[in-house]
């Protein structure tokens, strides 16, 4: 009987594999979609802005819009996000997203409107509203293009 | 003769018809896209309000954001417009778009990135960015939602 044992459990491992895979393959873009936005959700309150950014495509082609300034690719908003939230003096705060609006514009691409609000130690709290452009990768749905704005 | 010159108008008239048609047809949706932009700074800078709306579909659903404020709707939108720019004491000033990057998000769905300035009569200079999402309609390309920002 023991001969058996690890057949067994490899058996049960790739069943369990399967139906991950399966599952995760079921689900809706917009599942999918707000799925990431989701984690994004919990590694800014974990304070990981690393896992915060996988969110969006690793790519130089990346662009990010605030207010009135450009950053172009994925290493210029983790440093531009590192500045605004992590430098001496800054906190990152409690963030949370609402009003989402998730629309697929043709197969592998989708429109995400949303507002978002931070809550910071002392009480303040600052939002504003986003519009992100998701593009289907091998590896998920990622933010191509991030335009972010906040009260005038 | 003068019995075929009628015939002969609408000969030519239908032949000029025909051939803009064709033109229009034929030009790229980047360029179409472009054509709007361009006449929305002429109709701007015209100070025609209504005109330079026309680059937007005219819906309930189209969505408009501004700083932390939601417009829903073209009504909207166009009031919106008319309290800033048009109201006692303010001006519409010398509207300039550059930085445009026009991305198509497969058929009939486009992506516009650019940048927006305005020069007004006492040499003030507001500009900011702007993400557009344009889509095919029966009458042309229009503007489905506008994220605009200014200088924080």
């Amino acid at each position: 009987m023991r001969f058996y044992r690890p057949i067994l459990l490899l058996f049960c491992c790739t069943i369990t594999a399967l139906a991950t895979h399966a599952q995760k393959a079921k689900q809706s873009p917009e599942l999918q979609i707000r799925a990431v936005l989701d984690r994004q959700v919990a590694a800014w309150n974990a304070g990981n802005l690393e896992a915060f950014m996988e969110g969006y495509w690793h790519s130089a082609e990346l662009t990010f819009f605030s207010g009135d300034r450009i950053y172009s690719g994925w290493e210029a908003m983790l440093e531009r996000y590192r500045k605004t939230y992590q430098a001496e003096g800054q906190e990152m705060g409690n963030l949370e997203f609402s009003d989402l609006k998730i629309e697929l514009l043709g197969p592998g691409n989708a429109l995400v409107r949303g507002r978002w609000k931070l809550t910071m130690s002392g009480g303040k709290q600052p939002g504003g509203l986003y519009t992100l452009i998701f593009r289907q990768m091998k590896n998920g749905w990622k933010i191509v293009h991030d335009h972010t704005s906040s009260k005038g």
